[in-house]
């Protein structure tokens, strides 16, 4: 089926082919990725972005002793496909199956795991002193979008690397775009450059004017007093050049010959180097040229359309989004802040009704906490929505700014619980461990899309900061729960009664757990179930009220069990003494890999199954 | 004995001085700072770096309705100085004194609080776009270090604020110094503009060639063509515009009028703009101004000959620095890594006998974090050295590029538990909670600094990622306790046995268990005291063994009780159905203020006596 691939063994071969046979393969390869994602789903746009930088990377570099490091990770897969895994893309995300990101355990050829952005350049400086340290001389070459330079760990490597001259080489994968259209002075500088052909022009211009001109000669003098500056004016990129990282480009990374030409003369020489490469999200599918938004990370799709299979129904970002719009309306100190993922998140209608409360900050997640901070220090109401996982790179802001200060920010964290495919780097199972000890913090967990709304309606008129972490996804198909009446702070809701167990269940499983207690009822086993719509603070007369009617007590959530709800109850318990017998429920004390929600909940047993077998053996 | 100061009231009086009586003011005021500072201790030098800056600041805006943020905030001395605070400063730091760092509760001129780095351009970015959403029209000014420039969320906020434009003014207090002198190419950039008087030179002698000479008219076209790049060779701080930022400098720091000059002329600017200051740490005082690092952060000292009232004995961070000079002799793997804190951290004689194997990357605990994973995936052995409360800036970082890898990262976490003057925003009593959450982590908390030594030891010689947790300061006087022999993964140490209760402690809490059971034998209770060498594994073997025993359990940690080394047994006691009694001795959910160490551990209840009676209360 195709010419090149099929027969394609090692990288060893890619060096030996010359650009037109390069430009053959990249066409086979984009053919080949387009196939496999419309089965699997995956960062299919991205990926078609880079193909001929992967192979013009292979045909320059040797990876069997170069190294190099994909920042965020998921445009990685042509580097997959030559590197021994083009027969698994069947398998691409699912469980069992390989990795969308670089995963060490399967090739010596993903040399640094990577998934959240803006780490590439880090890991690089430390290779390449590695390196240096042990006097060897291989390549180091991070790949780096232009979204993930937003992100300020990007620029602490930059500014590290640049002043201690380390020899790292910067592949700058310019595409405009992190998720959502990129924001940032610095994206806007380097679309100055992307779209001014002008610059090269004028370094011609000037130079060949001033040879053929007879020029006053203090002028002359006053020029080459200049010449320094001079390369300010014609050369791009002296915003890199300033913090000691040599600039090449812009080039256009989907023309092979360019690519290869730059690469070379970049491997030689011997600072750090940005090589600024132009290329376009979903290169070489029409549909996704025209929408590389949705094919970032997109399902299972009709390759001959280009239409996504989906499924209907609310989601709990979409739920999110119609209701800060309903907020927003009637509170007009309410503003929406996002870090780079306005459609993820829910945030978009917001953003286009509400354009001057909407603030999008690039990949930033600090940036956005203390900006939050700041906005609720002036009396306003911020919503940040952000994924449970991107959160942790706002720890200390959380903690330092929002936190100690009081300050009533919403974080709307979305994704929380178990992701699905894209694995360890995206689960979001730490972050009721991680906010649970943070003082003055208040944390909710709405068991249904329908509670969320109730939630968010109570939080901002609330005066402290509130966590609202919600799952990625639906609420289950056919169930009815009763919703929230009225919300107190620390109080939990009874949703059904019995005299055997009770169960105390934290966001979607509350659902799991009513299911559950639905097929233990017939096996005579009776549970009363509370929604632990707080997970901070805990309803401690609830739970000592049940506690003396004797429950045993069943504690589920989608975290890890560390410092999460089972832990602020047994805190409690033994502090009070109480003696009941407690069954934890959450996830172990490791990383959860990549599958679809459904499998992983068996896997940590936190289906309604395993639910019931755990209760039935507990009690 | 103040001539202004003495009668001086409130912040109006200021904007009627002129220039000379500011001058006064300005001397007084050093004198006055000199003065307190020698006896309370403090952050003398930054202070006496901002005088003429503060003042000049308070010259110019008015800040009953403009506001203003303190990067960091150890600066904000002559601040308080101005807005009522005078007459406390006896109190300086002291528990229940005025704090060394904007406090919002003492005073409506403390906007924000601050403590950590580079959070101050996004709170004000915070703050103006609520300004500008509530279509007012104060000022919002933010006083930022060069040093805390090389973080990245101050960069991520330039990012944003120069994209969308927002009027921010921001001082950019250039001293060259965070703590020890500053790294960094963007620190590098600054020094260039700051000592090259060329910058304006240039400029203006090539506007008048340009004038005088008969060029001819093509040059002239193209230079036309060039003019905004002749901007770029003619303006220092090309670096700020790029990104959208107008610069303004760099201004003499200590010269009043060019100081009230050049802020007025910001103030009328419609755009966010950047004032580069020059100011020097310790002017005034000649022994600050020629050691600025050892009066940064100050304890008492003596005025006349600027000598500090240092006490003797090894710290924690003394035996960290011994230590891994001797490991690094032996181990040509080993590296050090730190952000911005060789001294304070104990690697400056390791950064000068291991010169290439030391990296001071800036406050940049985020890439510090990444890049040291980046050389563990290298095969080396890299040690970050940071205070407890740093590190929370690299949560993401240690979870996602350490930990899911499993890479053997040591992180040395100084200054961890309850750390004293600096309050809030400085005690180290979160990390137990937010690593033990993470998979693949390994703790460890010495209990005395001989332990410390061997737990560094063994640590190199592990392939996992591992923490070693200690405190600010020395071993309590007069204590003798067993050294580990041995030290295997997860085993704790009995240190001494009693048959009615058994003490688990972490770290220097096995100090004052020890004492306390001292005393407790007086009154026939007779302890059991187990070192909990390692927090992360528990030792589940003894915990088992003990509780079959009978004994009732009492756990002391100088962490917040929440998900720290109490929860952890008790979910294990939980999961075995091990009903033994358990007091938890930890501290509350609720941030620390300052004071002395000695006084704080009264407060929460960890100093010897109170243990004693609380388990006398418990036993």
């Amino acid at each position: 089926m195709y010419k090149i691939l099929d027969k394609y063994s090692n990288i060893e071969e890619v060096k030996n082919m010359n650009i037109s046979k390069l430009n053959e393969f990249a066409d086979e390869i984009r053919n080949f990725l387009i196939h496999k994602v419309s089965k699997t789903g995956g960062h299919l746009a991205s990926n078609l972005g880079v193909v001929e930088l992967t192979l013009s990377l292979y045909k320059v570099f040797n990876f069997n002793k170069d190294k190099i490091i994909w920042d965020v990770g998921h445009q990685s897969y042509v580097h997959k496909i030559l590197t021994g895994r083009k027969d698994k893309f069947d398998t691409l995300r699912q469980y069992g199956g390989i990795s969308g990101f670089p995963k060490r355990k399967e090739s010596q050829y993903d040399f640094f795991e990577t998934g959240h952005s803006s780490t590439s350049l880090s890991a690089a400086a430390g290779f390449a002193r590695a390196r240096d340290l042990s006097n060897e001389s291989y390549n180091v070459v991070a790949v780096i979008g232009d979204g993930a330079l937003t992100g300020g760990m990007a620029f602490e490597a930059l500014n590290d690397i640049g002043y201690r001259k380390t020899k790292v080489i910067i592949i700058l994968n310019d595409n405009q775009m992190s998720i959502a259209k990129n924001v940032g002075s610095v994206s806007k500088y380097l679309n100055k450059i992307r779209l001014d052909p002008k610059y090269n022009k004028i370094k011609e211009e000037v130079n060949e004017k001033l040879r053929k001109t007879n020029i006053g000669s203090e002028v002359a003098n006053s020029i080459k007093k200049i010449k320094g500056g001079l390369k300010r004016i014609v050369v791009p990129g002296m915003f890199f050049e300033d913090i000691g990282i040599k600039y090449l480009g812009p080039i256009d990374g989907h023309n092979m010959s360019e690519l290869v030409d730059v690469i070379s003369k970049a491997k030689e020489i011997k600072e750090p180097v940005i090589i600024h490469v132009i290329t376009q999200k979903g290169k070489g599918y029409d549909y996704a040229e025209k929408n590389p938004n949705k094919f970032h990370g997109v399902g299972p799709f009709n390759y001959d359309n280009g239409e996504v299979y989906s499924s209907s129904g609310l989601t709990y970002s979409k739920v999110f989004g119609n209701t800060i719009i309903d907020i927003a309306e009637k509170n007009d100190k309410v503003v929406g802040i996002t870090a780079a993922m306005p459609d993820g998140t829910g945030l978009c209608e917001f953003s286009k009704k509400f354009p001057k409360r909407f603030f999008d900050v690039g990949i930033a997640e600090q940036h956005a906490v203390t900006m939050a901070a700041g906005f609720a220090a002036s009396g306003y109401r911020p919503i940040f929505a952000v994924y449970s996982t991107f959160l942790q790179r706002a720890y200390d802001q959380i903690l330092h700014d929002v936190c100690i200060q009081k300050l009533p920010v919403i974080f709307a964290i979305d994704r929380a619980g178990i992701v699905g495919e894209d694995g360890e780097t995206h689960q979001g199972i730490f972050d009721l461990s991680y906010l649970s000890s943070m003082p003055n913090m208040t944390i909710m967990t709405p068991k249904t899309t329908g509670d969320l709304s109730v939630m968010l309606n109570w939080a901002v008129n609330q005066n402290y900061p509130i966590a609202i972490r919600y799952p990625r996804g639906k609420d289950a198909d056919s169930i009815e729960l009763p919703p929230i009446k009225e919300l107190k702070l620390g109080k939990w809701q009874i949703i059904s009664e019995g005299k055997d167990i009770a169960i105390i269940a934290a966001g979607k499983m509350v659902q799991h757990a009513f299911m559950a207690a639905k097929k233990l009822s017939k096996s005579g086993i009776n549970c009363t179930i509370v929604s632990a719509d707080f997970i901070k603070p805990i309803d401690k007369e609830l739970i000592t009220k049940l506690a003396r009617e004797n429950y045993k007590f069943v504690i589920i959530e989608e975290n890890v069990c560390h410092g999460g709800l089972g832990s602020s109850v047994l805190e409690y318990l033994n502090n009070k003494d109480i003696k009941n017998k407690v069954l934890m429920l959450g996830l172990k004390d490791e990383f959860l890999i990549q599958g679809k929600t459904d499998i992983l909940y068996k896997v940590c047993g936190l289906d309604v199954e395993s639910i019931c077998n755990k209760i039935l053996t507990f009690a």
